[in-house]
C-alpha cells in the first residue's frame, strides 16, 4: 500500500466516525465501513459529481449502499462532504427512534440516501434502474444535458442473492457501461468464510454476462483510482474486485465474521485507535482532515455549475418538460384525455378482459403521458403493456419506451424502483398475479420508499383456467393488499380499469398494483361520471330496489357474478344492492361517514371474490358470508372452475336465501 | 445427425402425443416436448435408472422437469414407459378438471412426477435438493444401499429467474456430481428471441460456479448419449446445453416463439405429421414404437432388482430404520421426549427469546430424530437453529445435519422442497421473518404439494429494534397465514415453542413456518399440561374472574402484554380473559363448539399483536380493538418502540376502559 498519510487519515474518519457510532448505539455493523473506508475516500474524493448543497442535482453521479449494513459508511460521507441533513448530532444519534440515522439507510431520512437498502441484492439492482435511467433521460434531453455514473457498493450477500444474477445479466445485455459496481470483496459472511457456503468466481460469473471485471487491493487508494478510471472507460459495465478486510484496522477482530454485525467494545476500539494512529476522541475529527472532506465536496460540486449552464441553455419548452419530469407531474392533458376516452367506453361497452382493458387504456395513457416506460418479464403478448407508442429498448437505443426484462421478476421490481428514484420516469410493468410472490421484497421496498412504481399483474385468479394451481393466485390479493402503503387494484371491467390507471399514475407516493382478467368481462358501468368513482376505493354499483336485504360486495371479475346474483335476487323480490370494491386502501382513506354508510346495514352482506376471505371481514363482518376459495385452484377450463368451486350467481342466491330464511326462522321463534 | 429410425420414432411418439394432447384441450405447451423429445427419448431409454411398477423405489434416479410447462413430455414419458397413473385416457384429458395430467406436474397427481413445477427456476432448485438428499443419504446408509443420479431439464426461463444462480452456486459448492442439467437451449422464449433480454454465456456461468459443461446437438441421440455418460463420470456437477429447435418438426413455427404456448392448430398439426413422417392418428402409437418404449421402461427397472437384494442383506435393525425414515414416521421415542423436556421448562420457568427456545428444543428434538437436516441462510448465530448435534455439511462431508445455505433464502426453499420430497429427511432452516419474502415462491410451493418442511423465522416484528424497517416484519404474519395448507405458528414462551415445534415435525402434509423472536419472553405456562395446547390453534391462557368483560387475544411477544393487560384491568375490577393463538390454520381445524366457545361473548374484544391487523376479524369481530401496527415500522431501541407504536399493557387497558365507558353510555342512553 502506498497510500499517503492525508489519504489514510480521511479512510480513517469514516472508521471511527463508524465505530464510534456503532459504539455509542451498542448496535451496528463495524465492519463494513471498516473495511470499505479506503474505496469510499477514493470514490468520494476524486470520482463522484454530487453536490452536497444541491442534493437533487439531476445530473449527479447516483451512489447506491447496495450492502445498507454498512450504513455508517454512507452516514459518515455524507457527514464528512458537507450534507446538511447528516450532522454531526444525527451521527451520534445512529440507530436512535426519530433520527435520520437509522440502522438501515432510509430512503427520504436524508438527502444523498438514494434508495433505501438493507435486504440484500436491492441495492445493486435499483443501480441497474438508476444507470438504465441515465441511457433513457440522455436519450430523451441529449448527452449533454444528462451524462453521468452510477455506482455501487455490494457485498458478497449481495452478490449471492438470486437477484444479482438478474441484475448483472440485464445490465450486461443493455451494454450499461456507466453502471459500476465495487465489490467488498472480504471474503467473510456472518457464519464465517465465504466457502462455507460458495465457490463462485463473481468476475467469470460478471464476465459470463459481459461485464469488464479488474481485481484490486481495496486498501490501495492509488489502485482504487486506477481502476476507476479504467472502469469508467470500459465500454461494458464493470465490476471491481476491491480485496479489503473487514473491520480493518481492529487488531484482534479484523479479519473476522466477529466485526461484522456488533459493536468492537471498549477495549478493541481503543486498541484499534492505537493500531491507526487515531488520537481524537470520539465523534472528532480533527479540523485538518475535515477540512480535506469538506473540500472534497466543494470540488465535486464543480460539475454541477458547468451543467447549470447547459441546463440554461435548454430551449424554453425542453427546460418546461425537463423540469415538470423531475418534479414528477402529470402533463395537463392527462385528466382529459382520461375523461375523454372514459367517456367512449360507456358508449361502446367493450366486453374485453381488463388485461386488454388495461392495454387499451394504456394506448390513451401512453399517448399523451411520455414518461411511462413499460415492461414485462418475458409476457408482454399475455400482459398486454406494450403499446404503439412503447417501441423495445435495446442496448444499441434508449430512445424506446418499453423493456424486456427476461424472466426475471424480481430484478424488474428492483429496477423499476431504481427508475422511479432516478426521476423523469414512471415505469410499470409486470408478470402473472402469482409470480408476484417472486417480486415481492421489491414490491415491499416501493412501498417503504414511497415511490411511483406500478406492477400489472394479470391471470389474477382461477379465471386463467389451464395452466392450474402454480399460476393461479388465490391468497395473492390478501397478501399484496397486506403491504402497507400499496394500492391494490382489481377492477371490474374496462371503465374501472382506465380509473384505476389513472390512480396509480397519480399516486406519487405509493405504488400500485393492478391486478387484471385472463377472461373478457363486460362492461358494468352504463353511465358516463366525470368522477373517478374507483377513488373512493368501493362504491355502489346496483342500488337496491327497496331498504337492501343482501348486500353483495366484490372485486375485479366477481362483481359480475354479484351483479347477475343481485338480478337474481331482486327477481325474487329480495332487495340487494352491489358495491364494487376495486381498491380496499383507498377504500380506508375516506371518511367514517361514507365508509359506514357504503358498509350499510343489510341482513345478508355477502362478498365474492375468487381468492381467499382474508380481508374481506372488514366490509361484510365475520358472520358474512364469503363466495370465494379456500385452498388452491386446479387445472382446467375456466367454464367448468367457477361452477367446481362454487363461485356463481346462483351459489351467491342460494347463500342468499338461505341466510335469509334462518334469520327469519330466528325471529320467528325470537 | 444420425438418430436410427428407430430413435426418430421413439421422439416422434413423444411428439405427436404432445401435440395431440395440446390440440385436444386446445390449450397447453407443444414447443418443449417437441424440441426435447429427443433428450427425453435418450435419457429414459439409455440412462434413467427407474421402474415403472414400483415408482417409489428410494434409489431410482430422479428426473425433475424444471421447465414445467413442457407438461407433455413427462406425461408421454409416463405413460410410453409403462406407469399405470397415465393413461391414454389421461392423455386425452390433458389439462381438464380432476385429470391427473394438470397444465403444470403436480406432485401427487402420478407417479412419477417427483416435484410440482411451472414456477420457473424451481425446478431445478428442487433438483438441487435432491441431489444434496443422495449424499445425504449414502452417507447414513452407504454408498451401496443409495447411490443415484439427478437430473433435470431446464429452459432459458428457469436459468433466467435468479433462484437459478442460487442454485447452481450452491451445486457447485457442495461439488454434487451425479446432478446433471439439461438445458433445452432453444434460443426463444416468449417474448422472442432470447436475445431481446439477455446475452449470458450460461456455460461460462455455471463453470464459474465450478461446474463441468458441455454442449451437445440436442437432437442428435448419439451426441446426446455420448454427453451424458461424459457428464455422469465428471466429479463436478454438470450442465449439459442442448442445441435444439422449440416446436421441432413443425414446418411453419418451429424455431419461434409461437409453439411455445399455444396448439399448433389444424393446418399445422398436419404439416407436422407430413414432415415428420407420422402417419398415425391422435393419441395413437404404433405398437412396434410403444413396445420399443414398453421395453426401455422393463429395462430401466432391472436396476431395481440388484437394489432389492442389497436392501434384503441390510441388518435388520438398519432396514427397520430406513423403512421408517422413507415412510416419514417420527421415531417413538419423540412423544415422550418433548414431554419430559415441557415438565422440566415449567419447573425452571426460563426467561429466553422464542429463538433461543426454538434452539433449546431442537437440542432435544435432534438428539431423538436423526432426520431432521437443519441450516440457516448466513444466519446460524442469529437464528438459533444449530445445536450439538447438527455438524456441518461440507463438500466433502455429508454425513452432517446443517446446511450453511448462503445468503440465499430462496434456494433454501426450494433445496428444502427436494430435500422432504427426496425422503428420510425432515429439513428445517430459515432466515428473518422479514426476508421470508425472498423464499416466498418455494414457500408457496411446500404448501401446495403438502410437504413437511419447517421454516424458522426469527426477529418476528418491530421487537428486532435497531435494525430498522427494512428488516420488521409488519405485513409478513398475515400474508404467510394467507397461504393455503400451512401452518404458521407464533408461539408465546418457551413450552409453547417446543409445543409448536412437536406440531411442525408431526404435520406431515403441510409445512410449517415458526415466528420466533429476538428478544427475552418470561415463560407464561405455569402448569404442565400433557396436552399440546398449541395444537388448539388457540387456547384460554388467563381466566377471567367472573364473566368476562374484556377478551384480550395475542400471539407471540405480544401474550406478555396481553397477560400484564389481564392482571391490570383484573385489578381494576373488570374480570377479563386471556387467549393465546399461537396458530390460526390449527384452530379453524377445530370444532365449531371449540371455537365458538374460546372465542367467548366478552362485550370488548382485543386483539394484540405487533403486526397489521388482517385476519384478527376472526377473533375479534369487525367492531373490535386491535393493538398492533397500522404501518412500517423504524429504527430504535426495542424499549421505546413499543411505546411508540402504542403496544403496551397500558395502550390496552386504556382501550378497553374506554370501550367498557362507552358501551356503558350507551346502555345507560338507551
Amino acid at each position: 500500500m502506498t497510500n499517503s498519510q492525508k489519504q489514510n487519515q480521511m479512510a480513517n474518519a469514516i472508521r471511527f466516525l463508524s465505530i464510534d457510532a456503532v459504539e455509542k448505539a451498542n448496535s451496528g455493523h463495524p465492519g463494513l465501513p471498516m473495511g470499505a473506508a479506503d474505496i469510499a475516500t477514493v470514490l468520494y474524493t476524486q470520482f463522484l459529481a454530487h453536490d452536497p448543497k444541491n442534493p437533487a442535482w439531476p445530473n449527479r453521479d447516483r451512489f447506491v449502499l447496495s450492502a445498507g449494513h454498512g450504513s455508517m459508511l454512507l452516514y459518515s460521507l455524507l457527514y464528512l462532504t458537507g450534507y446538511e441533513d447528516i450532522t454531526l448530532d444525527q451521527i451520534k444519534d445512529f440507530r436512535q427512534l426519530g433520527a435520520r440515522t437509522a440502522g438501515h439507510p432510509e430512503y427520504g431520512h436524508a438527502a444523498g440516501i438514494e434508495t433505501t437498502t438493507g435486504p440484500l441484492g436491492q441495492g445493486i439492482t435499483n443501480a441497474v434502474g438508476m444507470a438504465l435511467g441515465e441511457r433513457l433521460m440522455a436519450a430523451r434531453f441529449g448527452d449533454d444535458l444528462i451524462n453521468h455514473y452510477t455506482y455501487t457498493l455490494v457485498g458478497d450477500g449481495c452478490l449471492m442473492e438470486g437477484i444479482s444474477q438478474e441484475a448483472v445479466a440485464l445490465a450486461g445485455h443493455l451494454k450499461l457501461n456507466k453502471l459500476i459496481v465495487l465489490w467488498d470483496d472480504n471474503n467473510i459472511s456472518i457464519d464465517g468464510k465465504i466457502s462455507l457456503a460458495d465457490n463462485t468466481s463473481q468476475r467469470a460469473r460478471f464476465a459470463a454476462s459481459g461485464w469488464h471485471t479488474i481485481k484490486v487491493d481495496g486498501h490501495d487508494q492509488a489502485a482504487i483510482a486506477k481502476a476507476l478510471e479504467e472502469a469508467r472507460a470500459s465500454d461494458r459495465p464493470t465490476l471491481i474486485a476491491c480485496k479489503t478486510t473487514i473491520g480493518f484496522g481492529s487488531p484482534h477482530k479484523a479479519g473476522t465474521s466477529k466485526v461484522h454485525g456488533a459493536p468492537l467494545g471498549a477495549d478493541e476500539v481503543k486498541a484499534t485507535r492505537e493500531a491507526l494512529g487515531w488520537d481524537a476522541p470520539p465523534f472528532v475529527v480533527p479540523a485538518e482532515i475535515l477540512d480535506n472532506w469538506r473540500l472534497a465536496g466543494l470540488n465535486a460540486a464543480r460539475k454541477r455549475l458547468e451543467w447549470d449552464r447547459k441546463y440554461a441553455a435548454l430551449e424554453p419548452a425542453q427546460k418546461v418538460e425537463f423540469d415538470r419530469l423531475m418534479r414528477g407531474d402529470l402533463p395537463g392533458t392527462f385528466e382529459a384525455a382520461i375523461e375523454a376516452y372514459k367517456k367512449k367506453l360507456v358508449d361502446e361497452q367493450p366486453k374485453v378482459a381488463t388485461r386488454k382493458a388495461s392495454e387499451m387504456a394504456l394506448e390513451v395513457i401512453n399517448a399523451v403521458v411520455p414518461e411511462t416506460v413499460g415492461g414485462s418479464a418475458d409476457l408482454t403478448g399475455s400482459n398486454n403493456k406494450k403499446t404503439s407508442q412503447t417501441a423495445s429498448i435495446t442496448p444499441d437505443d434508449f430512445t424506446g419506451r418499453y423493456m424486456h426484462y427476461g424472466i426475471r421478476e424480481h430484478a424488474m421490481g428492483a429496477v423499476m424502483n431504481g427508475l422511479a428514484l432516478y426521476g423523469g420516469i414512471i415505469p410499470y410493468s409486470g408478470t402473472f398475479l402469482c409470480f408476484s410472490d417472486y417480486a415481492r421484497p421489491a414490491i415491499r421496498l416501493s412501498s417503504l420508499m414511497g415511490i411511483r412504481v406500478i406492477y400489472v399483474m394479470t391471470h389474477d385468479s382461477i379465471g386463467l383456467g389451464e395452466d392450474g394451481p402454480t399460476h393461479q393466485p388465490v391468497e395473492h390479493l390478501a397478501s399484496l393488499r397486506a403491504i402497507p402503503n400499496h394500492l391494490v387494484f382489481r377492477p371490474a371491467d374496462v371503465v374501472e380499469t382506465a380509473e384505476c390507471w389513472q390512480l396509480a399514475l397519480k399516486s406519487a407516493k405509493a405504488p400500485s398494483t393492478l391486478a387484471l382478467t385472463r377472461q373478457s368481462l363486460p362492461t358494468l358501468r352504463k353511465e358516463h361520471k366525470a368522477d373517478n368513482l374507483c377513488a373512493l376505493g368501493a362504491y355502489e354499483l346496483e342500488t337496491a330496489s327497496d331498504a337492501a336485504q343482501v348486500a353483495i360486495f366484490a372485486s375485479g371479475s366477481e362483481v359480475e357474478i354479484a351483479v347477475a346474483a343481485c338480478a337474481l335476487l331482486e327477481e325474487k323480490g329480495i332487495a340487494t344492492r352491489v358495491v364494487s370494491v376495486p381498491c380496499f386502501e383507498l377504500f380506508e382513506r375516506q371518511p367514517a361517514s361514507y365508509r359506514k354508510a357504503l358498509i350499510g346495514a343489510a341482513p345478508v352482506n355477502i362478498a365474492v371474490e375468487a381468492a381467499i376471505r382474508q380481508g374481506w371481514d372488514r366490509f361484510i363482518g365475520t358472520d358474512g358470508i364469503f363466495i370465494g376459495m379456500t385452498g388452491f385452484g386446479a387445472s382446467g377450463p375456466i367454464e367448468e372452475l367457477y361452477p367446481h368451486f362454487g363461485i356463481t350467481a346462483e351459489a351467491v342466491v342460494e347463500a342468499a336465501q338461505k341466510r335469509l330464511d334462518e334469520k327469519a326462522a330466528e325471529q320467528g321463534a325470537a
